[in-house]
């Protein structure tokens, strides 16, 4: 066999699929592993008989690769990453190319760039996102970093990655340095938010209207017909009516209500907050696993906090119809908090970021892969500069649509006692970013009379601050140490 | 003039008050500042015919000190503490105690602490709340660090703290490192909660019942006879009474609703996502925070995007009883979550933290001071190892007593389309906390479904996963890099 084209370092499920991607596209691959048995064992299974070879050397694995090098990274994000590059660097050669497949930070992605590019190496970070089936069979991929690297691998990452109808790939180049992971970033924080609300609808159809599984199944079922079409609708209708083999019992009734979190959710709310970007129901999200996750104190204070003793007496019909106008509401909030996000770290950051192929990269191949994101994808075609979804004539037009049914689905919730924190706060942020007045002239008051913090005016310009001496007593110094 | 018993460094207001606090109670104060005009200043003007020294030379400034020396920093939190430390290094000797009185992040604390007792010196990072008059009159003072040091300035601390109506002092040795900055963190982030919730009230006030500044006034001086009772509502009362003097308005509404975040209140949501500590309703106070700052967004969009057309048709008298009841309830809930978050961050960081004394040094002299903190101290009282204060008998009852007002103010915020994300992410964390089963099994299915990330499941031990293959299709190898 001639030479490589492209070598994947790291055989877990993620980094095994994506080889096996590759090779069925026709691409030479060569792996390599920390733990050599690994190597063998894929080599002499899954991988057998296609374009793949392997070493279970570093200098022997590089010297499978045709020049320049592409070196992809599928290992654990964080020290990992830095180690295996520490291992390839006395292998590699200037113009080599370095890629980092894994959820790594963004601004591990930032700070790498600019250390390869300094021994004139082309370090890419780019997001891989559709989980092991989509790693197999067509991920959405999204690529940052070293530009000048992109047209070594651009033919491989648009090969393997997912199609749209129109046959063109999930994956296009998105900025310079972390912006790749970035996006990708933003994308398993919305991820987040889909679930939670996703699973928010579940809880009202399960506590509020005692469904059964497979009911349910059905309605969702037939959400994803329509505008919620989705990955994640669809796999929650087949996962409602799957039956336990072990019990008989529906197999989401004897699964454990308690999630994980330290992840790509919160590294995204955390982001959110340091750009000052009012990202909350992805927030909202992270901090709902949180409670999950302490089911014990959780199962002791139910016994001692009565809720209220309401009960449902509406039309089952009619609250499943708002049910679905609800999550819409919420889920068009969400996106419009994740793009939000996004504009306000390329300004940050210096990214040229595109939206709508953004969008169109989600369109297939990932878990967030809806119908919904050729709308958004049209939104910012027909306005490259919106400066939020929500103002979006399509996604007015469908808030407006259904905002009634979404203020009755909260207003239940919060009359009969069943959290609903993700759809609360996408209310929030609709009625708070058309809120020409927050109350927040009140929470600058309060900062001037207790910290002498200024304020600015209504009546005049931006940037001119006042301070009231509000109690006849405060002296004229001004506050600069201390900040609240 | 003998030698001074500590020495102050940074006279902004918050440092030049505490000097002019300690030497009114008897201490004789030394003083420094990097811009020795204002040594000058100070020492001619606000300080003149007190005990008070100064000099503009870090040796002779030391040189004022009784040993073991005490030198007190009340300069801008991040890498002016750093920089003035190394600044002091020389002039310092073995037993000599360096105390941080500004808003530092605890892990700075931490490491400043660790790195301080390496050279010998016993380090203090110390929380100071209450703005600028209560540093003069008697702030709230959280002290943690090297426990060596507290008896050599608890005499002082005490002194100038502020006191509870039995005359005990609001400062008490809180733990070891950066315990006494953590604390104070969290205490910034339920005043975040605190001023966020409050401008809920007074949003449903304006915007719902189109009342008068003075006219809710009124109202917040009536509230802060009850329950409500405490400093922040006691100042909303007098900031609505205030009228601008230029245009003889209400200056209320002279002032733009714009707050910056960028301080311990992101902090402490960053913080709780670290730990997992799902404190949701001080995240949603930031964020609300960064929803203002979009002033100019907000004013376009609010022409295009419309509300519901509602408007508020009920008994005015009743609202405002609700909603004084919502914003208790809230109240409760938001402290509950920052009480969660402390446990949880002295379970990581090996604290042992008196949470009934630490309610009881945020009783007086800082910002949230309050009646209600008794409450809380009382609960830790009876219950020491209390998991949740909702699970404290005082509270259960409160929120059982108010718990449909609540309900009904915001479901009424709701239907009409006033912003309210505190008041419902609170409520949101009662009715999560009281729910024995979360719809958090359809996560954990999804994250199996799409990742093979396995689940645990209610009628098996909690430590044992499983994995279904939910296609057919998906392989038997497991995730190991690829977590969402």
């Amino acid at each position: 066999m001639t030479q490589a084209q492209i070598g994947v370092i790291g055989l877990a499920v993620m980094g095994e699929n994506l080889v096996l991607n590759m090779a069925s596209k026709g691409f030479r691959v060569a792996v390599h592993n920390r733990t050599a048995a690994k190597v063998t064992a894929f080599l002499e299974g899954r991988a057998a008989g296609q374009s793949i070879v392997g070493a279970t050397d570093p200098a022997e694995f590089v010297a499978l690769l045709e020049r320049p090098r592409r070196v992809m990274l599928m290992v654990r994000a964080g020290d990992a990453v830095d180690a295996t590059i520490e291992t390839l660097l006395p292998h590699l050669e200037a113009g080599d190319i370095v890629i980092d497949g894994g959820n790594s930070h963004f601004l591990d992605t930032r700070r790498r760039t600019a250390a390869l590019a300094e021994k004139g190496l082309l370090y890419i970070g780019t997001g891989v996102s559709g989980g092991e089936e989509g790693a197999l069979r067509g991920p959405s991929i999204m690529p940052g970093g070293d530009e000048r690297a992109w047209p070594f691998v651009k033919d491989i990452f648009q090969g393997i990655a997912a199609k749209v109808a129109d046959g063109s790939p999930c994956c296009e180049w998105v900025g310079s340095d972390g912006a790749g992971h970035f996006v990708k970033m933003v994308h398993n924080g919305i991820e987040y938010g889909d679930m939670q609300m996703i699973g928010e609808a579940y809880a009202l159809m399960r506590d509020v209207l005692n469904m059964t599984p497979a009911e349910m199944s059905a309605v969702f079922r037939g959400w994803n017909a329509g505008v919620l079409n989705s990955y994640l609708i669809e796999i929650t209708a087949d996962i409602l009516a799957k039956t336990d083999e072990e019990t008989g019992q529906p197999l989401i009734d004897v699964i454990l209500d308690a999630a994980g979190q330290k992840g790509t959710g919160k590294w995204t709310s955390e982001t959110a907050l340091n750009l000052g970007a009012p990202a909350s129901t992805i927030a909202e999200a992270v901090f709902a696993r949180c409670m999950s996750a302490l089911k014990e104190e959780r199962v002791a204070a139910a016994r001692q906090l009565p809720g209220p003793s309401e009960r449902f007496s509406g039309d089952r019909e009619a609250f499943l119809r708002d049910l679905e106008g609800a999550l819409y509401a919420s889920k068009i909030c969400s996106y419009a908090q994740g793009f939000q996000l996004m504009r306000l770290a390329a300004e940050e950051y210096g990214w040229q970021l595109d939206y709508g192929s953004i969008a169109q990269m989600w369109r297939e191949g990932c878990i967030i892969r809806a119908r919904f994101l050729d709308d958004i994808t049209a939104a910012y075609a027909t306005t490259p500069t919106l400066s939020n979804l929500l103002l979006a004539p399509f996604f007015r037009a469908a808030i407006a649509e259904v905002q009634g049914a979404w203020r009755r689905v909260i207003g239940a919730a919060v009359t009969l006692g069943v959290p609903v924190p993700a759809f609360s706060s996408a209310l929030a942020y609709f009625d708070g970013y058309r809120s020409e007045r927050l109350p927040a002239n009140l929470l600058q008051a309060q900062r001037d009379y207790f910290g002498a913090h200024t304020y600015e005016r209504v009546d005049r310009p931006k940037g001119e601050f006042f301070h009231t001496n509000w109690t006849g007593r405060g002296g004229e110094t001004s506050a600069s140490t201390y900040s609240v």
